[in-house]
């Protein structure tokens, strides 16, 4: 490198890297809000998200049932979290996640949401729906590109004990929203259908990445489902990509209630037994006391553990896009070394 | 003028001028898709729409309705009109055109009100609603700017005869779509707020035009209304501007059912005595036998008459914009002369 070009940080990697991260909902807008600051620095230099499409609930839900299109939601909040950081991108990433209020058919509907939609009608979605997501892109000077895991709307199915007389009785509950709500223990989630079509920009991002990312995120909603829809699980385990899995920074109600975050890690490996795990990042604190477990199960994963202090720290357990930026910055450099 | 710039065409204005096009609907669209051949063109350098906010139906009368907010669908059709001719202008205008099919609660909903209505909810739209259509015409790379008549929502009312048993007697009949297709004679129209609120962007772009274009369209629906805002009327009868008016091409099923091109104008000049025509621009076939009529008023007007093809053609009562455009540069290049 000539002098007088940029120096790379102490902890930045040699060269810049092509990350991919799957994932849906508030968890993936923090992962790709975090990711996005380390393609201002230069750390990163391609950007790809891959968003789950078995939303059912809501503004996604009343499109995805009157315009049998993809739930556009997790997309739309995908796009806004990778918006150009000048006031055009902000602007319109704002008009985009407006919720409309009122006291009319519009109430609950996101402009975003909508523009997605009308994308889609205009542009025809049969073939391949990642036009339109480009559009909007394009729109807000987005900092990667936005792609669905699926090229059909999904459905969630997940195996439910404890919803019985006998709590260890099976029962299938059906829906993105019903799984994520359920008062039962999820044993293991399903797609349906369960081997759709994707879209050949999600194989070959994951293909030629450097890093995947998974989480954090609803588990069993919005994390696990990328592994469940075959051709990206494959993508997943056949690319020379290393995957880092972030651990959400507690239970989430209804969907992993009393789950601890080693339980989180092991029902991930254990929907894709064959998936190798680079490292995994979890938040100091929140661990807490579970460590030692959690530190045996990565371990026995083969994969290493980046104790960190990446939440929020707002009382919420969201994460900090700042310090998940540093901490994917020293995993990548460490890696790469 | 160095050797080497561009010289004007035979028939084009010594300078560019500055124009401002009042109207609404299907007819304004016209008038603009002609205009902005001329800001191609050169021969016009800044371009003002200026839209009725009356209309009471369709997508834009129930956001109206949800939202207390103007009706957005003729602001959006003006601003599609004026959009880039790249593939980036033209893509998002047809998103904003696009009207939704279905079967649920978006059925006739279009993409670009949304846009327009989330956009006023998010910057807020007491002060001005000026701003948002600015950022949808950013959107757009339209060439020109598109500015609501009024700061707030209107209802036209109309005097109309031929609804009783007595013909002569008047009923005050309310709202753009009940008075534009009532079975009736419209004898005059009226605005309710009768005098509102206008932003001062209006004012301006009126007062330093070159030439102002009324009509064509719904004559008394969408081009009338605009002399019947005091502030409007008051701003185009102090302007220096030149005033063209634009007769449509036949009567309007409804709103001038029976109406020759002389009753058109009459009416028009009834409503505002006090303005001052420049130009009359009719379609020499459409006036057919009545041209007579039409001459002798135009001259009592003090005005020119100018008889050309400006018809689509197509057995629609429709305009041509660039027959239109070219009728609009002559008239322009003669009035400068």
């Amino acid at each position: 490198m000539s002098s007088g070009q940029r120096q790379p940080a102490s902890k930045a990697p040699d060269r810049a890297q092509s990350v991919v991260a799957l994932g849906g909902g508030h968890g993936l807008h923090a992962s790709l809000s975090a990711l996005r600051m380390l393609v201002d620095d230069l750390t990163v230099d391609e950007l790809t998200a891959v968003v789950t499409v078995a939303d059912n609930g809501g503004s996604s839900g009343r499109l995805r049932e009157q315009f049998r299109v993809l739930p556009p939601g997790d997309l739309r909040m995908a796009l806004a979290a990778l918006c150009g950081d000048d006031e055009w991108g902000d602007t319109w990433a704002r008009v985009l996640q407006h919720r409309f209020a009122g006291d009319g058919d519009m109430r609950g509907h996101v402009v975003g949401n909508l523009l997605i939609v009308g994308l889609w009608e205009l542009l025809g979605d049969e073939v391949d729906p990642v036009d339109a997501l480009d559009w909007v892109g394009r729109l807000l000077g987005a900092k990667g590109r936005v792609l669905p895991m699926a090229l059909t709307p999904m459905d969630i199915t997940a195996d439910v004990r404890g919803l019985k007389d006998n709590p260890y009785e099976l029962v299938t509950v059906r829906g993105q929203v019903q799984v994520a709500t359920t008062e039962g223990v999820i044993a293991a989630i399903a797609l349906d259908p369960p081997d759709p079509a994707v879209s050949p920009a999600v194989l070959e991002a994951i293909a030629e990445a450097d890093w995947t990312v998974l989480g954090p995120g609803s588990w069993f909603t919005s994390v696990i489902p990328h592994l469940m829809v075959p051709q990206v699980r494959d993508a997943l385990v056949e690319t020379d990509a290393r995957l880092i899995v972030v651990l959400n920074l507690g239970e989430q109600p209804g969907e992993t209630h009393g789950f601890g975050p080693a339980d989180h890690l092991a029902v991930l490996a254990e929907h894709a037994p064959d998936l190798a795990i680079h490292t995994v990042i979890a938040d100091r604190e929140s661990v807490g006391g579970d460590v030692e477990d959690l530190r045996a199960l990565v371990a026995a994963l083969g994969a290493r553990l980046v104790l960190d202090d990446v939440a929020l720290g707002d009382g919420t357990p969201r994460h900090s896009p700042a310090k998940l930026a540093a901490a994917y910055a020293r995993v990548m450099a460490e890696g790469d070394g």
